[in-house]
């Protein structure tokens, strides 16, 4: 799995930094999170194969995170798209997308599906095969947001012996186990395999923890996490700031990353108040040493 | 008046160039025409000093001239602008607009006013003071467009002594007719001051064409202009393509400037599928010499 940073500011644009939009690759498939305006201007600067793009998960209905949306969608139609594009997204999204194409006429020559995430909070899985997994949960912010988490699965799942036993499941099953598949007891029971596997320790896990105050609420949800994605808007002589306005600080960002046992945490959605954002990666370090400040055209691997 | 180009590519962004959008220059106060995804962006390259935007003028509702307008509304609101703005453009965009500003509860500090042009094809002056005028005219292209003609007012009208005469105004009154004034004579009758004026020598107009395919029917509209923009989605030797789609080639261009009788032409708004532009001026000249190719970052003076 890789990430390449396509925008990290938050609000508006300035000092050259671009709105939220990161690309996530997972062998041969794309997904976009966030999609910022100029975001497809982004994609062609950084060689993005555009095409490739399958899934969109939009967080929240903030401009930074979504007004670049209708122009990609648009261009995917002119520049002939015909492989379906579905996107998880919050409940407004599709009546102001299709406006959109309404008012221009646009006739898309590919399939495109809205799958919306209730704005009253969802922890819900949105896309499981046997690849990857995306699940989201909420977030608090100022209106409904959602961050996701994205699992590569590796090949093989990890046999919880015990349980495995506990259901009486013959030793010739164990590979079709490890391959994920669940198995139906004698009486037609069907054991899920979750039940009685676990993630194999390949799976990869990245957490996007989109726009939000700081809070613990969705600890869980990102624990354990092979890489982090935290917002951090502000630096810590502007807590009062993030309060207010239901962001987070490099710092505390670093507290939900350490509060959390995740293995790397990631920076980003800086404010256009700070030209510089070397004190980001510092004030972070300094609780949470495995920190990386995102820039634009950084990509990392997890 | 100073025309400044932010984008000039048509449909979606490719080579480097950015989709339409022009900054007019009148005295102190700046006027946008059309609005591509990444305008805002385009501004901060080149300096444009957003706060001074009063009047935002939007031809027609494809993508590629209105993606970016919701990012400068937004953007002005949290650069706490608070002087007016007044938008221009067809009927369906404010619901556009206001659909997601709603959806990010956001608060505008400042006076936003649509004024919105008749999707049926209307020939109205849209704002006439002391300086300025600004008048719309219909193009024909595949859904609802509109151009715009610009009036930068010379300082002193020129009188028309034999109309003068014709309702006996005192010479005294001469000097407020040349500033513009109307005359009211005795019986309370208003001689309006275009009956009696003609525009003063110093009158500059600009005429903006946006996406038309070729037609004569707006000749009248820009006849005189002294610089004439005219979009010239491809070259000659797609001339069918032109056809097909509504869009003009630049030897079509270059003839409407020419049964206009402009001063000069502006070419623009080039389809991807060109990666130079170069050869658009070269077959424009062969029939209207006084033209120039549109890039980006141009400053053309009126």
């Amino acid at each position: 799995m890789k990430i390449t940073i396509l925008g990290n500011n938050s609000a508006i644009p300035a000092h050259g930094r671009n709105p939220s939009a990161q690309i996530v690759e997972i062998k041969d498939l794309l997904l976009l999170i966030d999609c910022g305006e100029g975001t497809q201007m982004q994609m062609i600067k950084y060689g993005i194969k555009r095409s490739k793009i399958r899934y969109i998960l939009i967080s929240h209905l903030h401009g930074d995170h979504y007004f670049g949306l209708i122009g990609l969608i648009n261009s995917f139609g002119l520049l002939g798209r015909t492989d379906p594009l579905h996107i998880y997204c919050p409940e407004l999204l599709p009546a102001i997308i299709q406006a959109q194409l309404d008012a221009s006429s646009a006739h898309l020559p590919y399939e495109l599906h809205f799958h919306t995430i209730s704005d009253a909070g969802a922890r819900t899985i949105l896309v499981d095969n046997n690849v990857f997994k995306i699940s989201c949960f909420p977030v608090e912010h100022r209106i409904a947001t959602h961050g996701f988490v994205i699992t590569e699965k590796a090949k093989a799942r990890k046999l919880d012996i015990e349980a495995c036993r506990k259901y009486e499941i013959p030793q010739y099953f164990y590979k079709r186990l490890q391959a994920g598949d669940d198995y139906e007891q004698k009486d037609g029971t069907l054991i899920p395999n979750e039940s009685v596997t676990l993630p194999g320790p390949g799976d990869k896990v990245y957490a996007y923890c989109a726009d939000t105050r700081y809070t613990l609420s969705f600890v869980e949800d990102v624990r354990g996490a092979d890489l982090i994605y935290h917002e951090s808007t502000y630096l810590d002589a502007d807590v009062d700031l993030a309060i207010l306005r239901y962001h987070t600080t490099a710092v505390q960002a670093a507290e939900l990353a350490q509060a959390a046992d995740a293995k790397r945490l990631m920076l980003g959605h800086y404010s256009s108040r700070y030209k510089e954002i070397e004190a980001f990666e510092a004030e972070a370090k300094r609780v949470f040493p495995n920190t990386v400040a995102s820039f634009e055209g950084l990509e990392i691997h997890v």
